[in-house]
């Protein structure tokens, strides 16, 4: 069985579809808020378990991760042409991973980041919400007048 | 010439290299704030002179676009294994194509939603700042000692 938003056409995911998804992808991006504006960027992550873990250094991302800040990240696989694709957004809490020992079990998640620099700290974002959306093929009509 | 950060080892690319790699592209991610929360979600857009135009409805996201919200439009195209790639962020505020002369120019544009539903308003989205990275293909050593 399939559920499908009425407004939007897009079949809504369960989180188990989300998870798997996740688990094959290793690029999202990661939107925040800073200084009341959003910001942007894509990270290279891994899924583990429920949770999103990624790498950075000290600087914003961190001072953000720190302050409790919510944050919201995407993973995608949209085809334009083929209009097929799906979509997956992950919000909720981040949190830098402290524990020696639990940061030496993430690394073995082989994190690569696709900047240079130490990137040493890791950072894990719990979701509290996890929503997915994927492309049904329609036929064009349903697509809107202008297209 | 190149232009190198140091801190990131990224390539910045010029407004008029991002503005290329935008009109190469079909689907952003559009980020804003609501209720003090990042919101993120992948848009069909295309880019029009210097500026970022998408299709919507009456929702959520035309609220913040006719309240003056600051956006973040991300774009990219990056290949974790290949360690390549490039990412564009343009930020700035958006504003409801009202007048009905322009909306028509935009349809010419033939921007298809991935989302059924007729999509009838057109916003765009004004830069601001445009910013773009590039990944520079690096020995191994140049990435961290945990990779």
């Amino acid at each position: 069985m399939r559920s499908i938003d009425d407004r939007t056409g897009l079949e809504i995911l369960s989180e188990n579809e989300c998870l798997l998804l996740l688990g094959r992808t290793t690029i999202g991006r990661l939107a925040m808020v800073h200084e009341g504006r959003p910001e942007v960027f894509p990270v290279n992550f891994r899924r583990d378990g429920r949770s999103i873990v990624f790498r950075t250094d000290e600087g914003t991302k961190l001072d953000l991760v720190e302050a409790g800040h919510p944050m919201a990240f995407e993973v995608d696989e949209l085809e334009p042409h083929a209009r097929a694709g799906w979509s997956v957004v992950v919000t909720g809490q981040a949190s830098d991973v402290t524990d020696a020992e639990a940061a030496e079990t993430l690394r073995k998640l082989q994190i690569r980041p696709w900047s240079t620099g130490p990137k040493a700290r890791y950072v894990r974002l719990l979701p509290e919400r996890i929503e997915g959306r994927r492309v049904v093929r329609l036929p064009d009509a349903y697509y809107g007048r202008d297209t």
